[in-house]
Parts: C-alpha cells; sequence; structure tokens
C-alpha cells in the first residue's frame, strides 16, 4: 500500500464531515491525490445494507444484528472503494471508520469493544488506518449545533437519547489511550477554521514524517 | 431455556430439508411443540439481508461481507424467532445454523473456521444448538439429486464448481470431530424413509436423555 489511510471521528456535531470535505479540497490544490469517502460511499451492496440498518421506521433491528451490518457494510466499501485508491498511492479521507463502531456499538450500546472489535478485524483485517484525528468536543455542545441546523440528515442515531452521547464521548477518549499511535485529537470546539487548520496541520506533519 | 434447538445440516442435495419437514409433522403427531425454521425465516430484517446476499445478479459481494450478511441475518432470526420459542418451551428444527457458515464460508471459501466461528460467536452467544444432525452423502451423489429435481430453488450456491462442494462435505467431517458432543452424523444415502426413521431415532433418543 503505497497511499495513507486518514480516518475521521467524533460525536454528532463535532463538524468533522465540514472539515473533511474543506481539507479535501485544499489537500488537492496543494498538488496530492485525495479520495474523500464514507460508508457506504455510493458502493452499491454497501448502500443496501445501510438501507436496513438506517431505516427510521425499522425500530426492531437488534444491536448485535445493526453491529455485522455495520461491518459489512465496512467490509464491502473498504475492498470496492478504499483499498484500490490507496494501492493508487490516493490520500483516502473516511469520514468514520472501525472506531465508529467501537464508540456506538461496543460502549454506548453496550455490546464491549473487545467484541466489537472482533467483528471489525474479521472485516477490515489489517486495513487499519494510518491516522485517524478524533475530532474532540462536549456532546452537549455538538448536539447543539445540529438542533441549530435544521438542514442536517437525520437519522436514527441522532434519535437517541442525551445519555448515549455521553457513552459515545467517553468511548471516544478510551480509544484515544488504546490507539495512541494513530489517534491525535483536535479541539473541535473552536471556529470552523481553527479547527480546519488544526487538523490540516496534523495531516502535513503526518505526511512529512512518512515520506 | 426450557426447550430443545435442533439443527440440521449438511451439503446440497442431503435431503435434510424434506426429512426436517417429515420430522416436524411426526413430532407434532407425537404431541411434541414443535417450530420448524430455517433463516431467514420470514423475519423481515432477515429477509432483506438474505435478498443482499442471494442475488445471483449480484456477482460482487465479497467473500466476508458474505459471512457477516448471514452471521447478521442469522442473529436477528435466533433473538426473533428461535429463543422465543425455546423460551416457551418449544422443540426447535432448524435448516442450517452456524455450522453452515463454518463449512461454506470458512472452510469451502477458504476464510478460516476460527475466524468465521468468531462473527458467528458474537451473533448467537452462547445459544448453541442442543443437538445437530449432519446429513451425510457424498457430494457427487447429492448434486445429482438436486438435477433431478428441477423445481428444486436454485441459488447462488448451487451454482459453484464441483470442488466446492467436496470442501464443504470434508469441512462437515472436521465439524463432526470439533463438535462431537452436539453432532451425530445420519446416513443419508439410503431411502428417504431411512433416512427420516434414522434421524428420528436420534432426535427421540436426544430427547429422552434430555429428560
Amino acid at each position: 500500500m503505497s497511499g495513507h489511510f486518514i480516518t475521521f471521528e467524533g460525536g454528532e456535531g463535532a463538524g468533522k464531515t465540514s472539515v473533511l470535505h474543506s481539507l479535501n479540497s485544499k489537500l488537492q490544490d496543494l498538488g496530492y491525490d485525495v479520495l474523500a469517502t464514507r460508508e457506504p460511499g455510493g458502493i452499491e451492496i454497501a448502500e443496501q445494507i445501510r438501507n436496513i440498518v438506517l431505516d427510521t421506521k425499522d425500530t426492531k433491528i437488534e444491536e448485535r444484528t445493526e453491529a455485522l451490518l455495520y461491518a459489512a457494510a465496512r467490509r464491502q466499501h473498504l475492498v470496492e472503494k478504499v483499498l484500490p485508491a490507496l494501492e493508487q498511492g490516493k490520500i483516502v479521507l473516511c469520514d468514520r471508520f472501525v472506531d465508529s463502531s467501537l464508540a456506538y456499538q461496543g460502549h454506548a450500546r453496550g455490546l464491549g469493544m473487545d467484541e466489537v472489535f472482533a467483528i471489525n478485524q474479521f472485516a477490515v483485517q489489517d486495513a487499519m488506518p494510518d491516522l485517524t484525528l478524533f475530532f474532540d468536543i462536549d456532546p452537549k455542545k455538538g448536539l447543539a449545533r445540529i438542533k441549530a441546523n435544521k438542514d442536517r440528515e437525520r437519522n436514527r442515531l441522532d434519535l437517541e437519547k442525551f445519555h448515549f452521547h455521553e457513552k459515545v464521548y467517553e468511548a471516544y477518549h478510551i480509544l484515544m489511550k488504546r490507539f495512541a499511535d494513530r489517534m491525535q485529537m483536535i479541539n473541535a470546539d473552536q471556529t470552523m477554521e481553527a479547527v480546519e487548520k488544526e487538523a490540516m496541520d496534523r495531516i502535513l506533519s503526518y505526511l512529512q514524517k512518512s515520506e
């Protein structure tokens, strides 16, 4: 693999998706070959899986079923889209990856991080990110940002109770310690410009070191 | 759990499905409360998952994605249909379960039985079968039976090459040793009546012992 696999992680309203798209443009302006993506990323099978998971009318889906479906969609998106881009030497910026499942399903839903990591290791094998940026913001502030933005796509996860988001936040801090080698924390409680700059500095610093 | 969880396993054309339906009737005639099922078993989410897996037009599905989807459908079917029946004290006869994934995805597709068992343990937790009947028949004979029966539902697995079915057969014999406590071998290379009788004897013997 000659490319660089960089994932963006964080709770709801941390601004990571906006920052990802902005940095995609800026990195391309600097001459880098970049792919910005998120699961299911237009991959047909992964889209079909996502439709099962995110159907807000369907409240019967069981937690372990959900975790297995996320892992399945992740696998297909990885194989069809991420790995080919990495083989072409691209920088892949991916909005959420394994850490999201560890935080949301593993910790917040209480399935256990190790158990959820096991099915995700089956899904991704050795294709873990080279760098993960965790956008750190108090969940109260993150959720307030979402409420202020009525246009934002609403899905089933957004409907969960506040306690759930506190557990997600707690999980990311556990993951920061566990995966200290690849995870870096971005202070997301700043202006968008400041968050973008901090994230960009981390990515450029990583790229310099890996040359 | 006061019920009894009995699974039927074997390669294509072993006759296990016909035997399962026949024994369902016979056990009910004897006064037992029985549920005959198979994944996805009319469970809406599991049916949706199965549609993704078994779409014969879709040749792009990756092997690990497929294994994760089978585990997801298994989980939902287990939680919605099998476990409630076991809690009601029923005998559940299930056409294929974890062993099928170990044989088909784990061994025949080469993903590794231990790896596929790991994601299935996540899916079923401690709900492993009490008794598993393996319908043993040379894959050449089994496949010849299928060809003779044109009405039989054709799916993607039936289209695989013969070598694949030999690997499946080999896998079941490995599983017979690994899970010797719960697995019993039925000679499926007999008349349907003889196969049925052998399977019925094993089930009644198990039921007597578990009283």
